[in-house]
């Protein structure tokens, strides 16, 4: 059974990993006969949003580990033990944790920094062959990690990240929410998810062919 | 488009709804072409577990309504909004936060109480003939509501549970993850979901059942 690392953000959209793109994951390697397993930082999260009003919860501090625990159900690691040499693929779902947490691409663009477990996470998977598959907004880490290597990566059509994208180097090609990009270079896969939605049925179907094609790549 | 009401509790297995089985359902409902309405209790939640660790998170409070548009992404309303004469059904996920913030069975067994909200919506479906959904340890509300017409539930094969319900008065009966268990009264379906598990695909494959049973039952 091919084993394949799941990078968690938090949990919730707008300060966490996108639940619903989380678990549309699980199932679909599940279904694809694949054992998922889930790393997150053990880190603070950059803010706590309260997702009924969409506002800054002052004071607020929770952890992107024990918040992502909440998705996993508890079965999920500290990034920094993680081992590619045990694991086939990663697969990076998005949210704006993945821009906030893992990264600092929502205050500073395409100017950001990758925190380290994260970068050496993935670096490690991408020189030893493996896939990885970035969703949502995700793939500004790629395009960070791996501009110059000028892959082509997708975030749907939202032009403001395409730009940052193209900035750093990758290419980005527009994609519809049930498509995905796989870069002609390395075993990079990218689908747009829920920049795009609208329909958890839609995302589904995006999230089903990245998880295919990372598989098929392994 | 069918209208389906959905009941959350929180955002996590242990001090909310179980994510998975939430997510789970919108995805079911969508593919089915229904659309799914999140409501949940603008209350506190009993208490905030650490998912990581399991333990009780001393001193942290959250509002069950906040907490569980993180599942919803933010489009969920206060369950005193819930009008049913615009909805065709209503579904309640499970997770411990069914036992602990729709009502009181986590701490006092068969002998609790359901917060008045909850309970008034659920009748107000019930005695207009409309469908509705339990899954995993939500049925022991169902058990409480409707003991007295003998429905027949299921919460998969916890004898400590089952013993429960049957002691309101309902009719346990013994079924495997995939399974529903449709009352003859009333439009009553539920499935075990996580009471069983273990796994996500299976998990889906009953809620995949409850969904369309719940539908067809419009």
């Amino acid at each position: 059974m091919k084993q394949i690392g799941v990078i968690l953000s938090g949990c919730g959209v707008n300060d966490g990993s996108e639940i619903q793109e989380v678990v549309l994951t699980l199932l679909s390697l599940d279904n694809a006969g694949a054992h998922a397993v889930c790393f997150a930082p053990d880190i603070g999260q950059l803010n706590v949003i309260n997702h009924l009003t969409g506002e800054v919860a002052d004071g607020e501090r929770r952890n992107v580990l024990v918040e992502s625990a909440r998705i996993a159900r508890g079965n999920i690691t500290d990034l920094k033990q993680i081992d590619p040499s045990n694991l086939d693929a990663l697969i990076i779902p998005g949210g704006f944790g993945a821009a906030k947490n893992l990264g600092d691409y929502a205050i500073r663009g395409s100017a950001f920094e990758i925190i380290p477990e994260v970068a050496q996470a993935i670096l490690a998977f991408h020189s030893a062959g493996k896939p990885i598959g970035f969703m949502c907004i995700a793939p500004v880490i790629a395009a960070k990690l791996f501009g110059s290597e000028k892959v082509e990566l997708t975030i749907g059509n939202d032009r403001d990240t395409a730009a940052d994208i193209e900035a750093l180097g990758a290419r980005h090609i527009d994609a519809g929410v049930r498509d995905i990009v796989v870069s002609s270079r390395g075993k990079i896969v990218s689908t747009p998810a829920y920049m795009l939605g609208p329909s958890i049925g839609m995302v589904a179907e995006g999230i089903d062919a990245l998880v295919s094609k990372v598989l098929e790549l392994c």
